[in-house]
């Protein structure tokens, strides 16, 4: 067994720690005689987990009492859809701030069931700035305002929580939740699918203020309605249990890490790593974000000749270092820096890149 | 490390070999230097187990070609709001056949999309028996006929498909999909939740034929729509990758076993020597339901005195014998017997059951 070091945007790399120990209790679970994922839901010993797990998610993000928190299913995507189906009624709109390719899905994956107002957006600009603040076309009657706090398919993340007044911010921070600390109280509502600071894919987190959890939405099956999950405690029906156990104990993790303030200054470390290595490659590689935004999870870079990406790729994953294709979309390459990547793996790429450059350049 | 015999509802017993291989993978799968859970599914890997698992499947149920196999989320439950959403058109109707706990959830899930007619219910009979398919009153435009083949809670299932004519018969088989063969072409759409007779918890298996991915349903998000998931290959966001994968063990698992066939086979004299058990116990313990009807995967019964209950379920834990205590809507036992569950497990426990009778008859 040799574990490579794993850039993967998601389902991205898990600690190592946690993995270890999913795979020691994997036959016998908390002295049970059995998998967790072979235990009843609502049975005493996972009971008493999920209430831990939520414990320390709790501590960790500092969420106060009036917030709900919910393990849910189907992916930050089906969210952009339950969202409006809960905090939106009939004919109610909207604001969309538009910073990136999930930003974009989440504002079309709306449109059939609230009026939505792209308020701001950086498209025009190919998504490389942040569309400034004082330009944002707020509307007071409307039922919530929606961001995405990073993009991981662009590299641009917010450094601050926008002001918006009275209407409940609600925020995509599927790719950058856990990675340091946030004031929840600025938020109406947080939702992040798990696999890439979280856990296994399959699994999403949502924060909501529970005077949120009142608004009437619209008629629909309980399933999909976030006050009814709130009153069952996420077991309204079967919840993803092995994901639930694994964001515990990276949940866990963390904890003895130092928690997310620790931890943002390790992402810190990582991505100035990166970017001074392609800042400092003399044009070999570039990433063209506005430095101001850019991501410190995932970092996005072009090698200045394309002609050299399929070796980049080749020579990289030879090397250990797994998962650098950038996305379709824009193509070139792409390093996703999460909380489970140690700076060692940053330091191996950056080592990687040199040598790439000196032997190519 | 001492393993119990598992008789939970679900989240249910994994096969054993599927456990340790998943075991013995978990940090280094496929020979990729991370773990099957740290794979983009979009990745050469995942992308090649997952047309693996596929194909497994359709050859142990032999799903013809003209339907689709569908790997999604939210649970059996979240698919009771998406079948209407999808295969009903506003104003359209549906008949619902009623004989249980789920079925009943089923119709009430259904009941803000489509107009639900129970065209046949034992609900007066406590779901002791099966409604007379004479008694159905089927209506020759109804959308689709929906039924639950299995009953985990009340304990009866179907021990043929109906005859429902042309309208597409849609079948919750969640507890007892793959515990025999069946002729997927009798369905116009099977479901199922995985943590019986698939996996873990938090997937979804869809089976459906093509010509019903044509049905305009309503207007709705991309993310509920079954066809935008059969034309991406169920990768239209980020799928439960680990459900998935263990999916493909158990399924590999299941034709090494012999198949289907050999399962069932298996099945029935589980189920035959628990019911003996029960009935042969000259009234200590007892299963109300009608013998035509009973269920092959779930057998509740009763202790003729209650108040031995508590101490049934403590000398039988102790006796390694897991999760035996029944739904708290019927009270009592209740001992699932689905495809993981050994034959030495049910010896085990009908072992138990007569020792117990005996010291305290």
């Amino acid at each position: 067994m040799s574990r490579v070091w794993n850039f993967s945007a998601g389902p991205a790399a898990l600690p190592l720690p946690v993995l270890e120990r999913a795979q020691r209790e994997l036959l016998d679970w908390n002295g049970s005689g059995a998998s967790v994922m072979e235990q009843s839901h609502r049975g005493k010993r996972f009971m008493a987990m999920a209430a831990q797990v939520e414990a320390d998610l709790r501590e960790l993000l500092d969420i106060p009492d009036d917030y709900a928190v919910l393990f849910e299913q189907g992916g930050a995507t089906q969210h952009f859809a339950q969202i409006p189906m809960n905090l939106a009624g009939e004919g109610d709109s909207a604001d969309y701030i538009v910073t990136g390719h999930w930003s974009e899905k989440a504002a079309s994956e709306a449109a059939p069931y609230v009026r939505v107002n792209v308020a701001a957006t950086s498209k025009a600009d190919g998504y490389l700035r942040m569309p400034a603040r004082a330009t944002w076309n707020l509307a007071s009657a409307a039922s919530y305002v929606h961001m995405a706090t990073n993009e991981t398919i662009h590299g641009v993340q917010f450094q601050d929580v926008p002001e918006v007044g009275d209407v409940p911010l609600v925020a995509d921070m599927s790719s950058d939740i856990l990675s340091g600390p946030i004031d929840v109280r600025r938020f109406g509502l947080i939702y992040a699918g798990a696999q890439k600071n979280i856990g296994p894919s399959g699994l999403v987190l949502i924060i909501i203020r529970r005077d949120l959890l009142q608004r009437p939405g619209r008629p629909m099956a309980r399933i999909f309605r976030y006050a009814e999950h709130a009153a069952s405690d996420s077991m309204l029906n079967t919840p993803n249990t092995w994901g639930w156990y694994l964001a515990g104990l990276t949940f866990q993790w963390l904890k003895e890490g130092g928690g997310l303030a620790a931890m943002a200054e390790r992402n810190r470390e990582k991505a100035s790593l990166l970017y001074s290595a392609i800042d400092g490659s003399g044009g070999f590689y570039r990433n063209p974000i506005d430095p101001a935004v850019r991501s410190r999870m995932n970092v996005p870079f072009t090698l200045h000749d394309s002609a050299l990406d399929a070796s980049f790729l080749q020579e990289s994953e030879a090397a250990g270092l797994l998962a650098l294709k950038g996305h379709k979309a824009l193509g070139g390459m792409r390093a996703s820096l999460y909380n489970a990547v140690p700076l060692q793996a940053v330091q191996a790429l950056v080592g990687f890149m040199r040598d790439f450059a000196r032997r190519h350049g």
